[in-house]
């Protein structure tokens, strides 16, 4: 029989629902979408789960198992009281997103007590990487993004590392000099710096086409970006002994030795044979990382 | 019955061997050291090691089940060769220390084939602090020395985080800055930063009586060693999400306020916050976290 898990990802700018079976392989039909956004408020957010879950599971195939719900959030969220806070969205601090899912699952399936994991974002994407992605294998994996914020989970051994209340892998809120990672190498950041010194684009794929073109400026930003990356990674890999270190999100495709850059930093700042060894990688499953890891909560123990 | 089990602890100046019972009490008669230092040759280390693992054994008590011997060692090590690189001990790089202890254990017990495992002393203290010390109960801890060096250890849901090759827990080779926090925070780097600034003590103790009869130097040192532990530390909790962090080590005694000190800063550089609510205490096991560790690596599955 059949292993579907409902996976929902609650980011920024929107949130998604889709059904991912035992391999890990996202049922293209059943994914669908609400915008969030800053002006999101906690009755439009559970309306919003309501309908992205029940179109999901109007997918779920005859005779299939459904195993339950794994969501991810933007992060900070509250695993003990299954509640969000994230950055973007101050509307819905406080939000009991598991207990939104599960009202939904319960809706549409009429199961009674149906299973229900909540992580942040980072560490779905982590844990897919780790099961199906570029850290599988890796006894310990850290897998990340770079795009509007900087953020990502841990896996060791095969576990989700959550620590005290869900958090663990928040690699942007660590510090290079004064600067948090984010407010440096975050793709919005990296285009504020390039203007204060005079680049005159707008945008993450401005600042590539120009770099592409020679523009110094460009090049000099995304150099910034990924060698503070590296730099605090190596911290991250002597803390943690690092096997794999997984890097997606937008602002990575900037150029395309953004993760060598990354991977050449990380091998100048790490201290210990041990962090240097760790190899640094471009994600294998693009944006969908989330998406998976958070159905791999419920699929995967 | 009474459990039993024998805990190996490797540093710098010596190597240790004593009995643990299943509360982490440690057999007090059982306890012998043999000396250590810079010029170690294998063949020395393996024969202290046979005789402090064969003195300590002889007083394993009638009847008691012995469950195995847990080794703590000066880091890095290799988990899966079961061999020994530390730092301050390079000519023992590459030593089965893994393998000496069974042959030794072997030799005084007539057991076939006994559990050992291994373990960096930064661990095995981590592992100690939450079993029966100052971390007891946390969901994610993180408990460290600040001596002449700065290392310690991770425990996430009762389990030591290892890593890829055991080697997780080195926080002295995070950076603030340019430098690593060992480079900074440890006492004979305080020491030296102090003589830079006209200070004329020699030791962690001069610093420690000179800045209680209120030498402004002195008090700065240590200052700046805790200040920066917190920094790095503010980064460790935003990564893993800590409950508590545990501070032990000689020079975490050289003034009344310095885990307080190390505290404030953790608070000031955490940016979310599940992060500054983070605990920092003192342990409560002082010099025995390594070799109550050690034993639990055997003694708690």
């Amino acid at each position: 029989m059949t292993r579907i898990a409902l996976a929902v990802d609650l980011g920024g700018t929107k949130v998604e629902a889709a059904l991912v079976d035992g391999d890990g392989a996202v049922v293209t039909a059943s994914r669908n979408r609400q915008p969030t956004g800053p002006e999101l408020t906690p009755d439009r957010l559970r309306s919003a789960v309501a309908d992205v879950v029940s179109r999901a599971l109007a997918h779920l195939p005859e005779g299939a198992e459904f195993v339950g719900a794994g969501i991810g959030s933007a992060g900070p969220i509250d695993l003990v009281e299954g509640t969000i806070r994230p950055v973007n969205l101050r509307g819905v601090h406080g939000f009991g997103l598991v207990e939104a899912v599960r009202d939904a699952v319960i809706a549409s399936t009429g199961q009674f007590d149906p299973t229900v994991r909540l992580r942040h974002d980072g560490g779905c994407l982590a844990l897919a990487e780790s099961w199906i992605g570029a850290a599988a294998g890796a006894r310990a994996s850290l897998s990340f993004v770079v795009s509007t914020g900087v953020g990502g989970g841990i896996v060791i051994d095969g576990r989700a590392i959550g620590g005290a209340s869900g958090n663990a892998g928040h690699l942007g809120q660590m510090h290079v000099g004064e600067l948090t990672v984010e407010e440096i190498s975050s793709g919005p950041s990296s285009v504020r710096w390039a203007q204060l010194q005079g680049w005159h684009g707008e945008t993450g794929e401005d600042l590539a086409r120009a770099s592409a073109r020679g523009d110094r400026i460009a090049r000099a930003a995304i150099e910034r970006s990924a060698k503070t990356l590296g730099q605090a990674l190596a911290d991250a890999s002597s803390l943690l002994d690092l096997e794999v270190i997984a890097v997606s999100g937008g602002f990575s495709a900037v150029s395309d030795d953004y993760v060598d850059l990354v991977a050449g930093s990380l091998r100048e700042w790490a201290v210990l044979p041990y962090a240097q060894r760790t190899r640094v990688v471009r994600s294998a499953l693009g944006g969908d990382g989330p998406i998976i890891g958070a159905a791999a909560l419920v699929l995967r123990g």
